[in-house]
């Protein structure tokens, strides 16, 4: 059994790496060699904590297991931790031994941004210019990273509910050599790529802030009752997902799918415009949605990576099971 | 993070732990102190394998993770490893953290031999002298030596669809002292305990094949569709259970309760019994009947016992994790 520790995660997997992952198993997924399980979330009524698995099975790229964790909202408080904790299960799909842990923190961070990433590489105009952020938090700083590798950027625009937060993506910005400027949600219509990455329960961007041509990355809901966009941005645009299944469900989508104004039919995998089998975007003029929910094997494909890579530089853990 | 390897557990952890735990999370099961999460379990679609997890919380004994493996059907041909293969995980309840890496597979099967000795000594007559056991693989020389511990037994007798593995449980009886006599199915009206360790899709042992006030623990129903015993048998018996929502759709009373013969109200948790809050047998007459459906629970409870174990003598392995 080999243990690759969190401290360690930082060192070994990049941003190319992540992306790689999760394009890879978001391609498996469409073309049917990877599906998710049904994923287990409890309120442990415990310490408020909330507490799950998210688990699933990759044919192509042989990953098999589980992320585990969840959120505990008084670590930092309490403990000194930080609040979302979780740790990756990947077992021998040949024999069902358990084959390796991972600290799963970092790579939560990592795989989210990835996602946001794929989609505007596969979605976004090629001349794109201008990305803006909704949201300014620590996940941010990580999605806005992520993208600004996918097209040749001239500026970082952004919004946050709370003004004061949004030197973390400005210093993303000066570091990538760009120049930022806050805007108010008005302001975003100058944006090619906007990113929303808030956890949010009220819609923020709607749709009269967003131009034509522009890709919209949803990264923040991935729970009933949460909502970033305005549902007539939903219906709108051309909807993308990681997972039909969770977008109509608990995704960005829900609330324009449950009103009956976007049918499931119309929403369709990332992995299929990887694979080629949906052509993606039709016109320089159509807004492209990418609702990112989140699923297991996004985490269980960047884990893969991690072992991999932890082997050959001599820093896998390595304990007799 | 401590990590109990699987060949370790033989020497750490014996039946009376094992028992204690396993009584402890029942009681906690019944009193609202511990749950188990939905139960996860797939077909994965390799290997002819099922593979899932099996999650809970147990606040009283701050117990929370879960088992994680299945069952890998060509292991021991292919591999030269057993079929069953799991891995309990255990998280630190306060901070989400992982805590703890258990091998499962011994454990599964003395968690399971733990489960039908507490239905054993919390609802056999105390003057039970015959021990019946419907089954004699791998897994019923762990029910029968676990079971012989709960009351003065004179003598083992056994039925076997394969008659030539009866020799298995034949040992056990002999290594305890006590004679063991093959029998055919109505030759179970002599017995005051019977427990079934089978892995059958018919009913084997049926009503007429029991006296009153035997008490019956049924071990090998955990799959919607298997059966051990007629239905008339479950009628018949008072019938208590670890979980009784496990019970009625995958357990002994699925069929029962399937047919509108047996009402839900009716199956009770052992764990009550265990806490006094139900009376148990309520005469000699009455026949008892333990519905074994096999939860995550019990699993934790096991695990948790071991890692205790294995930090005060000495054998864990922590890592920084």
């Amino acid at each position: 059994m080999i243990i690759v520790p969190e401290k360690e995660i930082g060192a070994l997997l990049g941003r190319k790496e992540s992306y790689s992952a999760v394009e890879q198993v978001f391609a498996a997924m469409a073309s049917g060699d990877a599906y998710n399980f049904p994923v287990v979330r409890e309120a442990i009524g415990h310490a408020d904590a909330l507490y799950g698995f998210k688990g699933g099975f990759d044919r192509a790229g042989m990953t098999l297991g589980l992320k585990a964790g969840g959120y505990w909202p008084n670590n930092l408080e309490t403990h000194g931790l930080i609040n979302h904790q979780s740790t990756v299960f990947l077992f021998d799909p040949d024999t069902g031994r358990v084959k390796a842990i991972v600290g799963g923190n970092l790579l939560t961070a990592l795989r989210t941004a990835a996602a946001s990433s794929v989609s505007i590489n596969h979605l976004a105009r090629k001349d794109a210019k201008v990305i803006g952020m909704v949201g300014a938090g620590h996940q941010a700083t990580f999605q806005l990273r992520a993208a600004l590798e996918q097209r040749d950027f001239e500026k970082v625009i952004g919004w946050n509910l709370h003004p004061e937060m949004l030197p973390n993506i400005e210093k993303v910005a000066n570091e990538a050599g760009l120049p930022f400027e806050a805007v108010e949600l008005p302001g975003l219509t100058e944006a090619d790529v906007i990113v929303t990455i808030t956890s949010s329960f009220e819609p923020t961007l709607l749709s009269e802030h967003v131009s034509d041509g522009t890709h919209v990355a949803c990264m923040g809901t991935d729970t009933v009752g949460k909502q970033e966009v305005g549902a007539d941005l939903v219906i709108r645009a051309s909807v993308f997902t990681d997972e039909v299944a969770q977008a109509i469900t608990l995704g960005e989508s829900q609330h324009a799918v449950a009103a009956g104004d976007k049918a499931e039919a119309d929403i369709h995998q990332i992995g299929a415009v990887i694979n080629g089998t949906h052509a993606g975007r039709n016109s320089d003029d159509e807004v492209t949605l990418f609702d990112g929910t989140g699923v297991g094997l996004q985490d269980l494909a960047v884990a893969s990576a991690v072992v991999d890579l932890a082997v050959k530089q001599g820093i896998a853990i390595e304990v007799d099971f």
